[in-house]
């Protein structure tokens, strides 16, 4: 297994990446991976089931089209197809190109290898997978961003018995992307997207369902909470369906967990088991607590301001040149969606210490707050 | 039972509210009624378990202490205060003013309700249970405001044998908040609020309890989808576990739905049934379609704008002139959380035929949006 202990993320100048590479599924993310390779002077080639995602994505300077290079000797391929296809399209990938190494930005790790594995076992030295935090509201290059992953987490999940080489490879495609790299064993990213990102998204659908049923009188009675606890469930079923069914071990290991949780959720309010109850909240407020902060260490206390803004747009702006006069760094904002609400009112999420001092500085600008 | 069905909201004008009103329990709820009442010129009463909550509601302006004139003949009795005691505290200002209708403005309703009635039958056509969708993450009179319940949806739930002076009362209350009357019989009341409410706060915290119990590791790939659904799981355990308590019925219903679909999706995710499993997601798509828009009517078609944004303060005010000056309404905002990004993602929503103009004007301006 490979060391998957958390590496310090000041690390020597990771191994040029020597073009051509290319890039297969032109996409959202497999062009803004594209986009950032050619910002770093990298060569750039790109395929597509689609021919016209390749005609979009060139226009947009993310590199031409690899039929205009039949022979070129690729160094690295990186795979940006859905989640069905993923594990198809590297083993072909490995085949096709005997000196590259692959890798792939596929949402799950462990299902693709297993397929890479099946195929191949003598080249499947050279692929390890890799698994970018970025947005999947949106699709298609259109939506690409050289920017895209500047910042953010980036799973790097090698195998096993994947080159050293290989995994250096990765690496600095990583570097130049500029995301943050985090080192996982296939196995350990699927628990860990399991627990982060698909379960629950399951489970926001299920909640979302009840509203589905619900008779409009109910409805009426939405507020915040329910809408943000929904949000994700907005998402595509069919993207989240894939994904989810290439993650299924671990998703339905987690889901047990919910289950067994929800049993004694039931038993506990059924049964007037107040402890009980409370326990399952206290621990909920727990898991509240250990998501990072925004810019990553540990997470750091924040308090809201609650702020009354007529309800149209230049109050909106008017209240931002004030927070932003008073310097206090904004963390968060949240409008509130009550309908028919003639003042909206906008919770400011900033660091605990400084609370005091934004609402003493927009009560002198004459906004109403609210503690 | 009592009619349940949609009145119209323009309706002749209300009963005026003859005081003294007495308002018991004057925490962020009690405290923000009665500054209501007396910016409309009712005169107000307060108490309070705790003398001080009473000395700081009066200091700000929200009536004087009931103490102070002990003969005073009540018409109307406000009681807002912790869902435990809500029962008995009604039931008391039943008997201790014989000529006063009684309402309250807690979370759940069909509990109390058999409370009052289990101690005096006789009285119980003087209550009338209320509750105004407002804000409970903060607590306290400091946290009040007379315009808490502009706008904001606010339950009306006579019971059969409700006096209709009573209720008209009480929708008198509402009015002088400026809440928007929902008419609900008790039941449908706490139905709704177990489906909008209660259940998602509920699974909520199940979610997040999958958190507290993550390797660190795990919690290196979170994003914005986990931390908006485990949001409200944030909420103090102790109020929210007799928030649900005192809803047990419904909120168990629901609960055994929500097991009945997780177990479903178990079956199907561990099973590779992939067409249950995209139908229950289906499902939840048409649930976040079924939420009201923030303006009440119909769900108006929303599209997203991204924005990229040094993450400094002073750009967020800049995009937001910018925005304003492009002429179009924002509906949302989101700020992207992703650790240790040098430049934030900041998501606008807007009515989707404005989307492209927004986006243009912000080109214009040399923003580097996102589609």
């Amino acid at each position: 297994m490979p060391d998957t202990s958390p590496r310090p993320l000041v690390r020597t100048p990771p191994v040029a990446l020597t073009g051509p590479v290319l890039v297969v599924g032109a996409g959202l993310v497999g062009t803004s991976v594209a986009l950032a390779l050619v910002e770093a002077g990298v060569e750039v080639l790109l395929s597509d089931h689609h021919p016209e995602n390749v005609r979009t994505a060139s226009g947009l300077g993310a590199g031409r089209s690899a039929e205009s290079r039949p022979g070129a000797e690729i160094g690295l391929v990186v795979v940006a197809v859905p989640p069905d296809a993923l594990g198809g399209v590297v083993a072909e990938a490995l085949q096709r190109h005997p000196r590259a190494v692959v890798t792939d930005v596929g949402s799950v790790k462990t299902q693709p290898l297993l397929e890479v594995t099946a195929a191949d076992r003598d080249v499947v030295h050279r692929y390890v997978g890799s698994h970018p935090m970025a947005g999947s509201e949106r699709s298609g290059p259109l939506a690409a961003t050289s920017t895209l992953f500047q910042g953010r987490p980036w799973a790097i999940t090698p195998h096993a018995s994947a080159d050293p080489d290989a995994v250096e490879t990765v690496e600095a495609l990583v570097a130049v992307c500029g995301g943050t790299p985090v080192w996982l064993t296939p196995e350990e990213h699927d628990r860990a997207v399991a627990r982060t990102s698909h379960v629950p998204h399951l489970v926001s659908a299920l909640v979302a369902g009840r509203l589905a049923d619900a008779p409009e009188q109910h409805l009426a009675l939405t507020g915040q909470g329910v809408r943000d606890v929904t949000r994700v469930a907005g998402g595509d079923p069919a993207l989240y369906g894939q994904i989810v069914s290439g993650n299924a071990t671990a998703v339905v290991e987690l889901l047990g967990e919910v289950r067994a949780d929800l049993d004694r959720l039931i038993a506990a309010v059924g049964g007037g088991d107040r402890g009980t109850l409370v326990d399952l909240l206290d621990h909920g407020v727990a898991g509240t607590r250990a998501i990072p902060a925004k810019h990553g260490g540990p997470p750091r206390a924040m308090q809201s301001v609650w702020v009354s803004v007529p309800d149209h747009p230049g109050e909106l702006a008017r209240l931002f040149a004030d927070a932003v006069a008073s310097g206090v760094n904004i963390e968060d904002i949240r409008i509130d969606h009550d309908p028919g609400r003639p003042t909206g009112r906008v919770e400011l999420v900033v660091d605990a210490t400084r609370a005091e001092h934004l609402l003493g500085s927009l009560e002198e600008r004459e906004w109403v707050t609210h503690r």
